[in-house]
């Protein structure tokens, strides 16, 4: 059942702490995948926009707490590319609509703020299959396959979506 | 006619302005590009092993300046993959073997580092032919393709190499 979801940016206080909370509610990442997730707050919190890191936070009803969050931004030495780095919404809280807003948010963002494509990667592993469903159901199409780039029988794939820069809405392909 | 050309470590005293002089020579780069590659040469110098970059220097006979570089390193969150991030020999000095002594030493190197997959990525523009052929004739296969990703009509290849950890040969991929 999808519930109310008010998008909104940061990251403000205690908004690093639910960051932790949300990538380590998976299961999915390693330690070391969590320190990234961190270091990108940690760098949008010292640099501002400098930083090249945009976060939107998705939060419930009246609660203060984000259930989950994305974070995008431009692609160095591109015209108008943009990656979605993360987006990760709580374990207890899927399927309730809250990875969706955040997308089309996340695409309305990007789009406004000049990106014509956005991309996104993710691994082959088995347990990434509700991740590549999610991206394909949003509209995303598969640009590549990395075989073992991560680790043997671990690739990479590369997602990406056309926008429509300025109005953020998609373009057909 | 190729030439005898050492490969050294680095960056030493003197090379950051080397790396500049190199990365200019070929017209191709913009001032953001050098700047790139500029801030790889500092982030060396500051943090060594820890910035994740490694380089190597080409010198022609017993001259000092480097005619040419490699910069590469470990793709985090990845269990081998490395990525050669520059390689780059002075316009002036091409078609002598800098180049391919430069990779022969990067693909060594990698693989005693224990890299079994070292990625390049490339311009699919028309200028970047003789890279294309370069790294094809080295080896390296084409992976993707991602169209316009740089801008449009300006796409980016990814090309990778299958390495031999430890002994830094090649396999058959």
């Amino acid at each position: 059942m999808n519930v109310v979801t008010a998008i909104r940016g940061g990251p403000r206080a205690g908004d690093r702490e639910a960051v932790l909370r949300i990538v380590r509610s998976s299961g999915f990442f390693t330690d070391a995948e969590q320190q990234v997730a961190l270091e990108l707050v940690d760098e949008r919190m010292g640099k501002g926009d400098a930083s090249g890191y945009r976060f939107l936070f998705a939060v419930i009803g009246d609660e203060t707490d984000p259930v989950g969050y994305a974070c995008f931004g431009p692609i160095a030495g591109t015209r108008s590319s943009f990656d979605l780095y993360w987006i990760a919404v709580d374990a207890a809280q899927r399927g309730r609509g809250v990875g969706t807003a955040l997308m089309d948010a996340v695409i309305r963002e990007a789009g406004a703020a000049g990106a014509t494509r956005l991309y996104a990667e993710t691994s082959s592993r088995e347990q990434y299959e509700p991740t590549r469903r999610f991206y394909e159901s949003r509209g995303f199409a598969r640009a590549a396959l990395l075989p073992d780039f991560y680790a043997p029988g671990d690739g990479k794939l590369i997602y990406w979506l056309a926008l429509e820069s300025e109005s953020g809405q998609r373009t057909s392909r």
